[in-house]
């Protein structure tokens, strides 16, 4: 198998992006991860698209072909890669394919997604609901945020758990995309508080008091409320990836693909042996783990799935980073923090970063090459060598994992 | 590069099916091929499914990951892979990927679509136009079957060509689809004017008159008539495919995918060099020849993407088979017929097999396997042992070739 390394990375602002189009944010991750690579005279291979549903959010099909069209990569053989919101995913692991196979030598992956124009309430949400069971789940209306509802709820009660923990992942994530000038959110959650009472709407004691005002922070689905939540985002990232054997004669810092899993689950959740575990991130971060020759002690930074903040709490138990049930105290201890024992979500994750759905799974491998590079900024964890993502599709039943190091 | 072996196939009737659904369509190919191939009782890898517009036609998403829950593949990894009507070749690709990287060993290749239940007009050929060039073309309202006659007219100019010779591709499809029990059309255009006479409907002394008939064969997209485009179907195709040393164990007749290529043109039609040549297909056909060792000259069979009949014509001779401008009268003088120099579409192709967009490019490969094997009852090519496939993203944009030959 050849070894297959990212020598570029492409990321646009994740954000309500009024003044682009779907193809826009691809042509602008896909050029400047072309630049950042320094292949701009260069012959590419293939180029794999992730992204959800562009034939419903932007009446368009053919994006693949669109792209190399576009920015000018014809006669590179293009495809379109979906798996929901793990579209990203799914096209990375296309791309280390298409290298690994020797097939092609020189790839580049790119997923985005637009939404943000959508006005009619609910579009967005349901058309995501199309991805849960369709004879056992969507007849009866079920759609991701309920998922997620259910399983804080189980998650709390099996674990004594507090639902403030939860909240402290959203703090936490909040702070972090205040360092990264590419987040949809770039304050924190107390500068919304601050706000509110300024505005006059209200005064708290502390943030958590604030998290529990039905006005300031509605319940979405109980006990989840508006900020244990990700944003509905628009934007795109992107990699160039490259036969690691000519990976230096591009770039001074390579970054090995050396592990990379993916499981499937079944969506019928309530059939599930427990609904805390999420099984196929436990299979495919295995394949990562023994692919690339790893364990979770050697991970020095995660980019996770967090949706639902719950999620990071269950991932970072199942990706194994904490035993069952600690997670989300790990949390609100601290533990995840830049700093922290084992630092998640630096970028903001899916709740600050924003969540363009077939951007995500590309973007937490960008903010991992960034961050093993040393090219964080402030939100740079120290001495970050090794990294691993987890990208859901569905709710937990199509899960991809990454784990990316120094070469 | 693991090599890689097809070790079952699977193929739904092709046609209007009414009672059943895209996903009852995907899992009866897919457990057709499972069982074909042996492997019931083994875990697969992974399962890639090439469906063109479930969004928009089915109104579902997240395809791969419901058939695996399905038909109890849970926990392969699952990816839904898009590339208009070549999605199917582009499924093949991405299996073929898995296995030659090493990182699968046993893969499930599935596509379908499920159309003939929209009653709406026009709304599959509008939909399917959103291939074309978002700026250049799609404001303009053009739509593939517009290509396709402007295609014809330059190539019967150009090369001094008949209308009846692009007529008589339609006539040996329809004769070649009577022999395939799976085929949208099991009767011959002959037995169409027949029908026709009996109701009264006019008298002509042959079919070409027939086929000239404003009323019996109206114009579609001048001078392209009704005869000369495919159906609208429903169906869906499935391979099993496995890595080659371990064929042997599962199937008596493996056979081998010994090159495969894909390739890119722009799709603004009217920047293209020349009209009536397939640079596209010219590259990929190449890239599947060099990889497998072969020239068009080896091959004894091949499925070409008669989407429009004057495809057959100009990717017989951009695949190799005959100089430019000799695609047509070949086809009039019989050379493609089955029994003819280089047989092409023995199945019927997609004017008497049928369409069912992400079905395609799988459902071409299923044929060839069944030639290779010598299981193609009333249509077998004798002794074929090589054959090559075109499959059709867009109006050439976006190409695949897949040739396949005896282990």
């Amino acid at each position: 198998m050849n070894k297959v390394a990212i020598i570029g990375v492409g990321h646009t602002k994740f954000g309500r992006l009024q003044d682009k189009g779907l193809m826009d944010l691809l042509c602008e991750a896909s050029l400047e991860a072309i630049e950042n690579s320094n292949t701009s005279n260069k012959d590419f291979d293939s180029v794999y698209v992730g992204a959800m549903s562009p034939e419903i959010f932007n009446q368009t099909s053919g994006i693949a072909s669109a792209l190399v069209d576009r920015i000018s990569l014809i006669p590179a053989a293009a495809d379109h890669i979906k798996n929901g919101p793990a579209s990203g995913g799914s096209a990375v692991k296309a791309g280390f394919q298409a290298i690994a196979s020797g097939i092609s030598d020189l790839v580049l992956v790119v997923g985005g997604e637009k939404m943000t124009h959508i006005t009619t309430p609910g579009y967005v949400t349901s058309n995501v609901a199309t991805l849960t069971h369709p004879e056992a789940e969507r007849p009866h209306g079920v759609s991701l945020p309920s998922f997620a509802g259910l399983l804080t709820r189980a998650y709390l009660e099996k674990y004594d758990a507090k639902l403030d923990w939860i909240s402290d992942i959203a703090l936490k994530n909040h702070k972090n995309g205040t360092m990264n000038p590419n987040a949809h959110f770039q304050r924190t959650i107390e500068s919304f508080m601050e706000s509110a009472i300024k505005k006059g709407k209200g005064n708290w004691d502390n943030v958590y008091d604030f998290l529990k005002d039905d006005k300031s922070n509605p319940i979405i689905a109980d006990p989840l409320r508006l900020f244990h939540i990700c944003p509905i985002s628009d934007g795109a990232a992107a990699l160039v990836l490259c036969n690691a054997e000519k990976a230096k004669d591009f770039c001074d810092t390579p970054i090995n693909i050396s592990g990379i899993g993916q499981a499937t689950d079944t969506h019928i959740v309530f059939e599930r042996e427990d609904l805390t575990t999420l099984k196929a991130l436990r299979l495919c971060s295995a394949q990562a783990y023994k692919m690339a020759n790893k364990t979770p002690e050697d991970i020095n930074v995660a980019e996770l799935h967090d949706a639902f903040e719950i999620l990071e709490a269950v991932q970072s138990e199942d990706i194994g980073f904490f035993k069952k049930g600690e997670g989300a105290k790990a949390a609100h201890d601290g533990l995840t923090e830049i700093g922290g024992k084992i630092p998640i979500n630096p970028s903001g994750g899916l709740k600050a970063r924003g969540h363009p759905l077939g951007a995500t799974g590309i973007a937490q491998v960008v903010e991992l090459v960034w961050q093993l590079r040393g090219e964080a900024g402030k939100r740079q964890v120290d001495g970050a060598e090794t990294g691993i993502t987890c990208n859901f599709g569905g709710f937990g039943n199509n899960i991809i994992s990454i784990l990316v190091e120094r070469m």
